[in-house]
């Protein structure tokens, strides 16, 4: 069977489970004119230790992207600045700042839905820089891209998540 | 007399100030083992609309850079998502994470202090893509780098600041 990822690794039960939620929630939360149809989780083994969805436009925050909110969220209430045995799963192709916060954070493992090349260009600042640019411009991290990208598509193609 | 700066353009009065405040209170931060010294301003016109401390140490939260808390303050409080006639000051070349938030809110003019080549590795994720890089691939910003680097790079060489 075809398919649209790009997988680097096999994904666990906990973060096919972890997938599923953030996907319903993204389609949910776009119904609401008040939320952003945008949802990450972070998995640490058998655990979902963190959700959040965008908050960009509830704080007029542009730095309140999903996964921005989510680290934030786990490592102040983990109390420790270092996630490297956890994976960070996203509806959407996680832009340049929450890439490299993934990366701060010590993480090494991404999971992602709808893809840059497939979603509205305002996702992105840099985009002549890809993802494929940022892998081999540091450490390593490995990522599984496209995974349940029709269920959202429509969310992102416009930009009106 | 010779110069490590680089410039796209000429500092206003209102700009210098604020860089002269954030240099002293970099140099005052690091004095204390609960703060980080690396300190960011936004100047808007002949307002220095925010200064804000890195706090990652503070919260134990890696996303928390000097620049992300100073945007997130100042968008919150003026209630909009866009500082497209702001700039942005700091006392150490902003990281891909910083840069990426700058840009998502829009401003195009930045002024740094200590340069990404004079101080410690970590302040880096994505070392093989350099600034010039970030500004070629995609929307125009310009930049002063190096200004005043001499009285704070003992605070980033070793990266103990």
């Amino acid at each position: 069977m075809p398919t649209l990822a790009q997988e680097d690794f096999e994904m666990t039960p906990t973060e096919k489970r972890a997938l599923r939620l953030i996907v319903d929630q993204a389609l949910d939360a776009s119904k609401d004119k008040n939320r952003n149809g945008i949802v990450a989780a972070i998995v640490s083994g058998e655990d979902i230790v963190g959700i959040a969805e965008n908050e960009v436009n509830a704080f007029s925050d542009p730095t309140k992207h999903a996964e921005m909110v989510v680290i934030a969220a786990v490592t102040q209430s983990l109390d420790r600045k270092q996630l490297e045995e956890c994976t960070l799963i996203s509806s959407l192709q996680p832009c340049e700042m929450c890439l490299s916060a993934m990366r701060f954070a010590g993480i090494r493992r991404l999971i992602f839905c709808a893809r840059q090349e497939s979603v509205d260009p305002k996702y992105f600042v840099f985009p002549k820089l890809r993802i494929r640019d940022f892998q081999r411009a540091g450490e390593p991290f490995a990522y599984i891209s496209g995974v349940l990208e029709n269920e959202l598509l429509h969310l992102y193609m416009d930009g009106d998540e």
